[in-house]
């Protein structure tokens, strides 16, 4: 069994950084107290260590086949639902109205973490039925939520996210797929939706699509679109599940994220297809979004849980492989040395290390937000949901990003058994891949934060996110260690003004068109600059505790931090300049490149 | 059938930039003229075409098996090595002696390209056996070219190159393997190579493997290292092909480049494996580097093969997708557009094609520095076996790296399409992933640059690729529209030299372990200089195409070919400055990191 998260981290960061305990002075999470955080992490470890990881390769050898019209997954899926159902785990952050415990999401953010880092398809299957349930209880009916998500929450029925049609894959107002309307209040289904995800399986008895379709004769685009609750089995008058008209018409063979499969599903080829309404016609599109945001988080985690396995498989093997010898060492018969003693080895591990811990630092920190939103009010409540709404982007794209040259670099590592399957790396580097695609792609993201994100209520999300990180130097020039790490994150902060100011006047200047045309480059840009914030938090608080009585572990442990920290402010934020300098020139030269010049 | 490569492409590089019929003016080439070069390219697409790309992907998802101690290949193969024997691809870089036709390697080069791009895995098996072949009719005796080396030509024998060791992958010094002298001058041979690409298959009848072993009580690391022909199968005195003794241990499970075997063999578990010296005792590594070389720039031949074929998978792909408006348009009645229309996807495809085009043209100048070395004497043979030496790591490295980013883009560009079997990008990843690392990793390549090439003979080669450069610039500036770019690589020479002379400092200050701590960075920071220089060689002929008389097609290629230079000097080459930043800095982060602080 190989690490594939580290405990020590995972306790600094809900502890020494995000001091998580002080969540249970709230009335919401005033059930809970540290040990009790502490006992779900544990017990998150176990089951992922029992579990996820021993079937991380069958799974992935293994893949979903489409056999008499079912789809019928690896045997272990049964399992994982019904311990994830019965252990609680897909109804943890249900308020206990619905069912749940109130965990705070930083809490259970990090169990996420530790399966997906243990087996990332595994999880896929819990965490989309949470997602749907979640749904579910926020807009749909009571009768809705009795039918639905009690069964959901048990891990008997699988929940889906059905969004994507064969001709509308990242514009979703294009989607064609029709609910009419019929006699008995609700709805008859019409269409084809693609790569939908756990969209069918015989782990569960039955599947639950949360469904965007445009109600017969609703307004053209996005407004025109709603949700619907459309199960693969329906209940009849007598509570039988019947079937729903609902038919898996492939299954894609993936370079990766094996262990689940992506249906393409047929709604109503018989007619026969029913769908029930969520919430509010036409609102569709608003209340998925609740959905998609944590969605696209996840994906964020789940990028830097595989980018985590793959860290500490390559950190093992650098640490056993002998190769070599120190480059001032010429003589051929003394003892070759470790490869992690080699400088661009320990590069390359501080690299994954670097993306690994500052992106979970990140998304944690979005937790955080999302924690303190649920229990605060007005001006404080705004501030909250407007620092994770400006962030989530961040969360999504750099770990998906990154996490595919992290993995790539873990396999670096390795040498060429990292590119044979005797070692998991070169799973982990095709598992990773789909999360710069899934949930709206990095160009997706990119528009989000430069488009909307950074604009939104007057720019109010970016000032406050400024304040933030002015917060954060302040602390840091505290401590004289660390005055080069405020002064380079100011500095940084600096060019940011320069570039959105640039932006800004691009924008009004020469239209909005150019001003999104290199968005993904913002976005990579406004990510080296968030996640060095996040990295000059954990110098702080690593500082701070060696500046105190450290046991020779810890004293490790926080040095290791001290030069991750480094590392990223010396060999990552660097490149933030030569972005800067791209955003800032004045060729537009994607918006005038012509289609015909790529011909011959 | 995709396109793979770009005809118009290739006529550009080899008439338009290197002009190479020039090359037939000199004696050795006399026999050629440039409607022979036309045929040779013509003759390799029609075999790519019609041979090698058919079996692409069923070569992938029929990976070669071990069966009772033989590796089954497909059966593609067989026929792959017969055409390319019978049709004197494999002898046609040789000289007439040897049964070659002392085709350029600029034209070979090409014809190589090509069939990566449209199968790499299956040109594995024929190169592989003229590099081997080449080495014999090197440095080995008349009995050993006339035994091995028409067999091989011929396709009926398969080469390999046998270096590494289970113990020694990297660190060549470390081998093991052992050559005990015997009664009739020849050797019996001892030991495990390990991921010998080829190794063993049924497609020929024999398979010989140029192999490094030591001399029983040869000296100690690099210098007691000698090489040896060992073939699968000996002669016996009657001239029947009889086992030598070698078992093929095992094939490796690949991420990718599964159409070719990956092979461990163990040499003389009974006592029975005869080897036969080829050139001197103990200077084998110095014959093998010889091949070696040559691998390297195949390996950045092939990566940008690979990057070529998913370039133009994606552009086919963008050109007929329809997805989304342009960004000013709201109405979503309007019709959808092809997506190449996005200026986020066409900033994707511009860095593909800068990748593919840029690496090509580095290549092919390597190519044309080893035809004219061939060809001159004295002084400017010394020149040309510079330069070449010089920009191999360059041509090795930039587009094995670069072609992961790229082939990953490529998946982007596709979406969720991408993701999956049914369209060839997520291959075209696995298969370009290897070649990172195969004949020496990205940091060995950056170590032979930094650590040897810009400092041999008191760094001449480096002085005279400024001189390369110096010209191009001077020629640009000739053109006004090329001025911008002169000035900017004018400029990053500068930097160049500002950071060569920092480093060199520090060699002699701080020691050549923190000068070399960062050689990978280093190889990044020139290589983005180098690439830069040939966009410059290119816009330098693109633009003065355009001044004279242009069909529109032609205007169309010419400007493709201005706005990629374009973005290669406004999107990538700006990296330079971030890198140079980071290699002037004076942390010494990766030597003072300690192995301890990563525990945890």
């Amino acid at each position: 069994m190989s690490k594939f998260v580290s405990k020590r981290n995972i306790s600094f960061m809900i502890k020494e950084i995000f001091d998580s305990k002080f969540l249970t002075d709230f009335d919401y999470y005033s059930r809970h107290n540290e040990k009790m955080f502490d006992m779900v992490i544990d017990a998150a470890l176990k089951l992922a260590v029992k579990l996820m990881y021993p079937v991380l390769e069958k799974m992935d050898r293994n893949p979903p086949v489409l056999e008499n019209g079912e789809v019928k997954v690896h045997k272990a899926v049964k399992k994982i639902m019904k311990e994830f159902g019965q252990g609680g785990w897909i109804a943890s952050g249900f308020s206990e109205a619905h069912g749940g415990d109130q965990i705070p999401l930083i809490i259970r953010g990090t169990a996420s973490f530790i399966f997906a880092a243990s087996n990332y398809s595994a999880t896929a299957y819990p965490e989309l039925t949470a997602g749907a349930a979640e749904l579910i209880t926020s807009f749909g009916s009571k009768e809705l939520i009795d039918t639905y998500v009690p069964k959901m929450l048990d891990g008997k029925w699988q929940g889906t996210m059905a969004l994507t049609e064969p001709q509308a894959g990242s514009s979703l107002s294009d989607i064609i797929t029709t609910a009419y309307p019929d006699e008995n209040g609700h709805y008859k289904i019409k269409g084809v939706k693609t790569f939908i995800s756990a969209g069918d399986h015989d782990g569960v008895e039955n599947v639950i699509h949360l469904m965007l379709a445009k109600i017969e004769n609703a307004p053209p685009g996005a407004k025109g679109i709603s949700l619907f609750v459309v199960p693969k089995k329906r209940l009849d008058k007598k509570g039988h599940l019947v079937s729903n008209d609902i038919t898996v018409a492939s299954i894609y063979h993936k370079l990766g994220y094996r262990g689940a499969p992506a249906a393409e599903l047929s709604m109503g080829e018989k007619d026969d297809c029913q769908g029930w309404l969520v919430g509010e016609e036409n609102k569709g599109l608003i209340h998925m979004f609740q959905m998609m945001n944590d969605a696209r988080i996840l994906v964020g985690l789940a990028s830097c849980a595989i980018a985590s396995a793959a860290y500490y498989a390559a950190l093992e093997y650098t640490e056993k492989r002998p190769q070599g010898r120190p480059v001032t060492q010429k003589d051929p018969l003394t003892k070759q040395i470790p490869i992690i003693e080699h400088a661009d080895v320990k590069r390359m591990l501080l690299f994954q290390k670097s993306v690994v811990e500052g992106s979970l630092s990140l998304i944690l920190q979005c937790c955080m937000y999302a924690d303190l939103m649920k229990v605060s009010k007005g001006e404080e409540k705004e501030k909250y949901a407007l620092l994770l709404d400006l962030l989530t982007p961040v969360a999504k794209a750099f770990p998906s990003e990154q996490g595919i040259f992290s993995t790539s670099t873990a396999i670096q590592c390795f040498g060429g058994y990292g590119y044979c399957e005797d070692f998991p790396v070169e799973q982990y580097l095709r598992d990773v891949r789909i999360h710069a695609i899934h949930e709206g792609t990095t160009g997706i993201q990119g528009m989000d934060l430069l488009g909307r994100k950074m604009v939104m209520k007057n720019g109010k999300a970016a000032l406050l996110f400024m304040e933030e990180v002015k917060q954060t130097i302040k602390t840091a020039k505290e401590a004289t260690e660390l005055e080069y790490f405020a002064k380079e994150l100011g500095k940084a902060m600096k060019e940011l003004e320069k570039v959105a100011g640039f932006l800004f006047n691009v924008a009004g200047e020469k239209g909005i068109d150019v001003y999104l045309s290199d968005a993904t480059l913002f976005l990579e840009f406004y990510s080296l600059i968030v996640i060095s914030w996040q990295w000059l938090i954990q110098g702080i608080a690593a500082q701070k505790a060696l500046s105190g009585n450290c046991s020779k572990k810890d004293t490790h442990f926080y040095n290791g931090k001290l030069f991750t920290m480094n590392y990223f402010f010396r060999y990552e934020l660097p490149k933030a300049y030569s972005l800067a300098a791209r955003l800032m020139d004045n060729d537009n030269l994607t918006v005038n490149m012509k289609t015909a010049y790529f011909k011959d």
